[in-house]
């Protein structure tokens, strides 16, 4: 058996954690073993990385200078060498090897995410960024991607602590965002499947079991035939 | 003036620190301004990069994970990007701006390095470091790159308080590294000078002096012709 790697995808608030959590219970009551795991940081040294990332953010995107404290920029192809970095690790120490021993791996955010939110305005391209990944993940693809999405006003309103800060310019951020992972979506519809993530909580989850079971279905008859069909 | 980038390389203990100093001395003495910067870790954000490779080197080449004190390793591909990332940020920050102000910059190890250190005996081939330096630094590479080249068992003898701990295996592999190094330069005769560094300081000074004299001269002549001549 081959494993199963499905990632979730979406902005901030859509309820990617509660569907994790729920795709988890659902497979584990069928027998599965389930690794669930997050980008950026799910590793140890991901998360050194990520605190590299962030050390310094509040005074922009840079880090403090060991020797005057001044906050240096860290420059975009330096930062998204270092989240392919993240990346790289997290495949190679504990996406890889779960998938190797059968297991399914669901991660909130993978490569998707570094599309929709380092290729949007920046200097660096979408086929840069892509191509980046897929050599530090050696090429590997979820089989399935869950695509969260909803208006970001209402996904806002969910986020309660951090409504207060919205300002229109963060918002139209999420909404740039939220365009660039359609679009992603748009191009790979085998892998993608776009969900109204504004319904109710059951809603969405029954949305994301329909389409698990026809995963499972399917991955059922593979293994019969001896794995012809992707 | 559009700047000089010169690089320095070879193996530790063939003197590049020493030839770096006579170099940025004879250039200042010329009323050029200088830049002597190294890698890894030539900028902030790289020493913070550069300790997260060493972190736990002394148990291999991992580091110590946060929550049971293990050594987990680094994986090649991120290993190699963090490297990038390094050399990503030493450009953008350092590298570039200085060659802009039409300054000279020397470096004390550049992408060469990790084409002889990285793809010897691992997962990854030269041509996917290559790739990865050259997306890294946007394609800036020296205009002149100082092989310092001699015999391992030689260099091992200046080390001296490294000699003592000197493997054959250690050997092995500084032999192996040096003849990296020589294929690259023979690969780029244009870009590469070796210099035989078995020789005293004084006359390894005399070779690069004479060749940076043509440089200088070439630099002149270009600007006079309106750089028509790469």
């Amino acid at each position: 058996m081959a494993g199963l790697f499905i990632s979730f995808e979406g902005v901030d608030g859509v309820g990617k954690t509660t569907q994790v959590e729920r795709l988890r219970a659902y497979l584990e009551s069928r027998g599965r073993t389930v690794v669930t795991t997050r980008e950026p940081g799910g590793t140890t040294l991901g998360r050194a990385i990520r605190r590299l990332l962030l050390y310094g953010m509040d005074a922009g995107n840079g880090v403090v200078d060991e020797h005057d404290g001044s906050v240096v920029d860290i420059a975009p192809r330096a930062e998204a060498l270092l989240f392919a970095a993240d990346r790289a690790q997290h495949v190679a120490e504990t996406i890889r090897p779960a998938l190797d021993r059968g297991e399914v791996v669901i991660t909130d955010r993978y490569l998707d995410s570094s599309l929709a939110y380092q290729a949007g305005g920046r200097e660096l391209t979408a086929e840069e960024i892509r191509e980046l990944s897929m050599w530090a993940t050696n090429g590997l693809l979820p089989v399935r991607t869950y695509l969260l999405d909803m208006d970001p006003s209402l996904s806002h309103a969910r986020l309660t602590h951090a409504a207060d800060r919205m300002e229109s310019a963060g918002n139209e951020f999420q909404n740039r965002t939220r365009q660039a992972f359609l679009d992603l979506a748009a191009g790979e519809p085998e892998r993608f499947r776009v969900i109204d993530a504004s319904r109710s909580i059951d809603e969405v989850w029954a949305s994301i079991r329909t389409d698990v079971d026809g995963l499972l279905l399917r991955e059922r008859r593979d293994g019969e035939n001896g794995e012809e069909s992707a």
